[in-house]
């Protein structure tokens, strides 16, 4: 159990399993239904070997945390991880300076990966600067701020100490490390005090100026989702930035869908499920724009689970369902939908509405795959009006060559 | 009750009614309620007859619905509607191309027909694409892309082979037909399937781009409401797209209200109706910018429905009640609202809060009528800063000649 | 209790016990608890002595309202006051034109006084527009607009003759005065009819053309709370409007935070509380622009009153809880938080998320003291990338000269 539970998945994902610490021995019962989560089950080929992970560190393993960086009711980290912000190769098409966060350096990428915890969790995080001075450097507007990245994040509980900001001094030199602690605080209703359940974010907040306006837009950031137990759980995760010049994390349409029909390999760049999965993206706006973050196909109740389970039907009615939803810089929200669910298999995409934003290239594909990991042809072209024959579907089949399958990534 | 049920009322809105189909007779009795809705009830002059509009056709008139064309749930259309896209008098003030969806040829518009649907129906529709080649040709940005227009839907549930994308084969050539089906799934508490119960839009996917943007800009959408039965009822329902150029319905200010104060004809630019009046607006965002939707005296719940219902305080409390909501590209919701609520009779601003927005023209007005469908007069000029007199009302008087009032259209 | 229920904090806020009238003695136990709200209770040095308010002036003193300014509910007003429309010194950076509401003509301010109303409540507010003709004329973009000034709210009910609108002709030339009623309408389930509980604002719709741009940019403005009785009290309130030239307030990051450490008062530009106090911010959206508000190390319910008292899971799963929030022009809302919960005291950052916003000045600081009043000093440099030691708290202690420290204000 412990090696499923904390080794990460093909998509870079920390699994949630490793969220198990001495405090939360009693959600193991849950988590066992996690394992082989974010794995295509039956598709013929394996993905990537998933990358050598770390050893997971017992949370009892590091120096222990002085007072004022623990967060009210955190009383020693529940566990702990490493994370490293490096340089990665520029974009290949912009030429635009990229790094990432990763649980590894060989792993580090944008978005960094996703990190779950369960409310009561507290989690220290060793961020590691190993982005070299110069770039960092290039990246400043003002030659008196520092040299430095950060780790701020959202919706959890931290002190000064970890809020990753110029003013709190809490920040990395390059080649130094720092520990950030988060704590996913419970809800208690006798102080109005709210859980910190949620779908959030972390970045960086310094690269280039007191904002991290620079290190946010080459790439320092990664999505946080915080649980309440007995939330529900996804089969799998996508974390889907919305960010300038009209990227879906940080890559435009032509780059944002890599998916292999053949063999597709989830990730950043590959939205792929099997028909019934349920899914969860995670919504982020970053940068200087607005955005809204649209599905074909499928909706989801604008709630913070993605679902209302009540049973109060007035309580049903007064959660908005929707499928198309605003997000500005900051924003982050949850969408849990079930695969293909009334729709069936196919390519769905997903694209911001704002129509210039989606015409230059904000725009990508969720595949829906057949239980058995086959995709159907595309349906054939319609030339002449007539409704497209039903085609059947093939295993593994490579999609029809109708007019305009071309552009679907386009 | 079938010819009430099925015939378009003077704003071009198909009736609920017109759902009714073999699976849904035990809603009867709900929609009885609602003959006669749309009609300002008591006014002098009837307004234009309404367009002839088709017989209903049966549901099982129509051509069998092949598999791979039926969300799951739609065993068979409960109802064929068709659609005609057709190209509209050029706009008189941009000289901008029109396109417009209509249940008729003769009655298309922009925006197109409002659709209503119940959970739990499918229904089938033909589009038919009497869009000029030529015209489609002139909208296009890419030689390569099809002359063709399509129809996709927010919300429902549909197939691949009615996503009416470029990807998907699903678009119309001009001269050619298309059926779509949608499925308007309940939902299944069982499974974490959400209903479709909402405020959504139908728009062209195809027209100039793979996103339809020319499509959109040029008129192809409308308005579709899916409820759940037992859902409030409005006595009258109004679509209010916020669109570029700060257009309300694709139009500006001078011409977004023609509203004849003598026979008011209800319709997408002229929003009226009668004090205490249950009137649902359904604001849709599109193109490029963001809005807010703003209402001047009239506030509604920021809940599915435009109300909530419940006796839980917990659940009322956590619903804000708000008069200002902001709108993405895509974006759409309902705000239902009791005509005059404690505020009275009167011309009420409907406007874009963005400041720039409104000034440019993003404005028109929702007139209140009393009880008998007469307006009060405008209050008196204050130009000395003297508290109004209250003048008393009149029927159907002409408003007084007060300062200011020759600028409440601008 | 009549003299602290009518006064006026420190921060301009017209203390809730002003709401005190003959319909709502009832209420008075509730009330008693507010004494002494806004006021830091034992910090050292008391702040700048209150502005003199004027005596509260009897319910029953004023004329009478005619019938067609009394919104339906409203029989008389519970409450009159007085409000100032005044032109203020020009803004010391920009030299705008700056004109403020105030309660007295000497404590007119951008925002203006914040008014608050309990549900049931019918107040009266005459406005004496004693700003000069000439500086109005000169903000006029159409010189057949009229020289004047409005009072236009958000949320609670007004006839047209209290809407502040041109058309209505409920203006106020220079020199001149004008009653508007308001009443914060309770809910009726019976009718469907929502109560006017949530966070509203008031602004000029005049200044400068029919949607009062200019008075608006100028500063006319400020927020309008109706509570229900039961809603949760604060211990203070903040205003914050986001605006456009990427102010908060009006004002940019150089100017938003004038807190003096030693001696922190309250206000628009002193964002400050003690740990543990439940800490309520009005976030107003105005101008041109969508702006995020965002808040360093706290979170709130993204409901109605910021908290879920619910004890129902399912409610409590359905509120999203979240620490940024998209704010379009007109919008408004709440937030409500406990200071420095978990997180501990500290400089928090309050900025727009935007980030060309924050980077050009929409960035401020909550400042959290500990409960007796003190700051602890900033953490130490971490120039070596070493966690910073914990360096304790002093009182009033300044903060360290750390790296950094010198630019949390920009």
């Amino acid at each position: 159990m412990d090696t499923e539970s904390t080794r990460t998945g093909p998509d870079g994902t920390a699994r949630t399993g490793s969220v198990v610490g001495p405090r939360l021995l009693a959600a193991a019962v849950l988590l066992v239904t996690l394992v082989g989560v974010g794995v295509l089950r039956t598709v013929g080929a394996p993905g990537p070997a998933a990358a050598a992970a770390p050893a997971p560190e017992p949370a009892d393993a590091g120096p222990a945390i002085a007072a004022a960086d623990r967060p009210d009711g955190c009383v020693t980290p529940d566990r702990r991880i490493q994370l490293y912000a490096v340089e990665l190769p520029k974009d290949p098409i912009t030429k635009q300076v990229r790094l990432g966060y990763g649980l590894t350096p060989q792993t580090a990428a944008y978005p960094g990966p996703t990190i779950e915890m369960i409310e009561g969790e507290c989690l220290a995080i060793t961020l590691h600067n190993q982005v070299p001075a110069a770039t960092l450097e290039a990246l400043r507007t003002d030659p008196n701020h520092p040299v430095a990245v950060s780790l701020h994040t959202h919706g959890v509980k931290y002190t000064q100490q970890s809020d990753g900001t110029l003013h709190s001094n809490s920040y990395v030199a390059p080649g130094q490390s720092r520990t950030y602690v988060w704590f996913a605080k419970p809800r208690n209703p006798a102080t109005g005090s709210q859980g910190t359940a949620g779908y959030w974010w972390y970045h960086d907040h310094l690269v280039g100026g007191p904002h991290g306006t620079k290190g946010i837009a080459s790439g320092l950031f990664g999505a946080l989702i915080v649980r309440r137990q007995g939330d529900p759980r996804p089969d799998r995760t996508y974390v889907t930035a919305f960010g300038d010049r009209q990227t879906i994390n940080l890559r435009r349409s032509s780059e944002a869908d890599t998916c292999d029909e053949q063999n597709p390999v989830p990730g950043p760049t590959c939205l792929v499920a099997r028909l019934g999965e349920r899914v969860e993206f995670v919504a982020i706006g970053l940068g200087d724009d607005m955005h809204t973050f649209h599905l074909h196909g499928h909706s989801w109740a604008d709630s913070r689970t993605g679902v209302v389970d009540g049973t109060n039907r007035a309580l049903v009615d007064s959660v908005p369902v929707i499928d198309n939803k605003t997000l500005g810089p900051g924003d982050t929200f949850g969408v849990t939908v079930l695969a293909g669910d009334s729709v069936g298999p196919g390519h769905w995409m997903l694209h911001c509405h704002m129509q210039f934003h989606s015409d230059l290239g904000m725009s990508t594909m969720f595949h829906v795959l057949n239980p058995d990991g086959t995709m159907p042809p595309h349906p054939a072209a319609a030339p002449t009006g007539a409704k497209a024959a039903s085609t059947g579907t093939g295993a593994n089949a490579a999609p029809a060559p109708a007019a305009g399958h071309a552009n679907h990534h386009s």
